[in-house]
């Protein structure tokens, strides 16, 4: 990978929170193939990072990502470049991955591609008034990626085909009502209070709790209730051995900051 | 069937959206099983029909339909009439199954069946002040045709049980903020606005991708994201060979509408 | 079971609705084991009882439940306790399997085992001003009970994931905005408004009814639409041999309240 493509996309830690920044100045961060490659591997090795207990992701300038560059579409039409292949959901929907978990600042447009990469995030903020839209339908394309389940868990069946079927362009402030976007912020504001949010995760909440939350949201939904309960007693049986409920515990009763250990998979 | 029981379902087709209309004057359009087989044809008839690309359904006069009729209930509760058949479902459920979309223009009292037919619909709309109730636990029902599926879907399963239970009467303001009505207007104005919204889709969305994203919808709430995300790069990388995109491109660049072809199946 | 064992969960009828009070004064209902088999007994008894169609969970004082006793946690991790058995959700969730509503009426402090039961109750009405928080991941802990498929269900994938991974403290009102809580009243109003709400379901609504829909709500979501139709569809022809149906018309003709006989399982 050459040092232009790495720098499409962009990695920086501060403290225990990592930011990650599509930056493809000119083609309004646009997506190519190995934009999409870079993100996902960027965001596997702040997951597999000790430090790191948080993850943003963001656009540089006035754009989050308007999804895949036309070009290459257009190329991909016309057969002049080979196709995505197969696997390259599981960069696109990398945050799902994670052990960490990752914040989407969404700084302004956010369409297509860069729309389902935004809602494979745990959680959403939002600039006021930057710009959503599926895109898909008139585009002449079909819910791509996994969006037609993600969207209907995040905003309801009905919103998610409205947005789907329309392919309209709507706003954060309506992302917001829809419950798509967990909090709207002035644009300036919006690096500060989804750093500010990361970095309450990273501080108060254990990693390993997370992680395995991450991982029950994800595989509960597929089960019965009693199912549900059922593997969600094993882990807690479990959980009351581990060093983090201690410290839960006592730094809950001490009124002070935990002191978690990293998780890096449990032994 | 007879012209009459024609009549108590209406049909017509305007530019590229088709509406159908309850209408059974006297009975504030209450269905009966004829209603239900018809209504479940047209809808059939206007997803085969290259012509329509939407379909707006609504209700004559100040209810959009109560139900059953309640002399129908009471006569096969009396063992008078036959019961309505196994499949009758494929009738009240017919947005469902249907390729084009469907929106439910909801202009007046929608109540039991009627509000099935409103909940199966892809999208809402709803005149202010109309009225909506379950009912069927008032009568001694049970949640009929699959709504104890749809509703948690479209409010979650908090509001769902509410409105389930209770079968308490609440209104077009409430439906909109429980996520069940996605827009609401005044009454003199819900045929036209249903009807831009419904040309909106026939205009700028591809037929294809509507289609293929309904039954994506459908069938990935059922599946993994990771089942889901698989299936879904299959259909992506497939759409890539179809005339759909080229054109969505280039109306794209162009800043024009778009030119799709009608959608009739794949072959 | 000793008195005193009893008395921390109270058990009161009034009509047709029971009352079921966390009341553990001085540890603010703080759960022990004892008290969660003790909810899940009465829960079950109120469930049985033909006097009873509808039940108000609450909790005494200005506390609902702020989750298991702490001291009894630090217990389970210096394993000087034995931990909580394999079955015990089926009293955490007893609210789904009762055939009875139940309506929680969150009276303050909600957090953790005591949030769990909260959102296993099938309605939520809260005293303004109340604070929740699903609180785990602060302690170290994992997602207890199911309440990792339980609130995506009930406020969205988006929002469900703030508030697991995050553990803040949330108020009644925003609650209500998530959709979690279905009504927020004035703190000396909750008791009264909550008996009247679960009066109203006594009162209108079939037992049968009641009892197959919560059934029907928790299958279905795992069911195709069509197998969910399919199976309402046998629902619905049985429903219509049953004495619920012809009371169910009449009295709504007569604009009377129903008589529904009580429900004690289908013969």
């Amino acid at each position: 990978m050459t040092q232009s493509d790495v720098d499409t996309v962009r990695f920086a830690v501060d403290g225990a929170v990592a930011t990650i920044t599509f930056d493809k100045p000119g083609r309004g961060n646009a997506m190519d193939p190995q934009m999409q490659v870079h993100y996902g591997d960027l965001l596997g090795k702040a997951s597999a990072d000790p430090r790191v207990r948080a993850v943003v992701v963001t656009g540089s300038g006035r754009s989050f990502c308007p999804g895949a560059d036309l070009g290459l579409l257009a190329d991909v039409s016309s057969s002049t470049t080979a196709p995505p292949e197969h696997e390259g959901f599981r960069n696109v929907l990398a945050a799902t991955y994670a052990d960490v978990p990752v914040v989407a600042a969404i700084n302004g447009g956010c369409a297509g591609l860069g729309f389902v990469i935004a809602c494979a995030a745990d959680v959403r903020f939002a600039a006021a008034g930057a710009k959503f839209t599926t895109a898909f339908a008139r585009r002449g394309l079909i819910a791509e990626y996994g969006i037609a389940k993600l969207l209907p868990e995040l905003v309801g069946r009905g919103r998610a085909l409205d947005l789907l079927l329309s392919g309209r362009t709507f706003t954060a402030e309506q992302a917001h009502e829809y419950g798509l976007v967990q909090e709207v912020v002035p644009a300036e504001e919006l690096p500060l209070r989804a750093h500010a949010y990361a970095t309450e995760l990273a501080t108060y909440s254990a990693p390993r709790s997370m992680a395995l939350m991450k991982r029950q949201v994800a595989r509960e939904a597929g089960l019965s209730l009693e199912e549900a309960a059922r593997e969600a007693t094993a882990l807690m049986l479990d959980s009351f051995g581990r060093p983090e409920l201690p410290e839960g515990l006592a730094s809950w009763e001490e009124r002070r900051a935990p002191d978690f250990p990293p998780y890096q998979g449990d032994s």
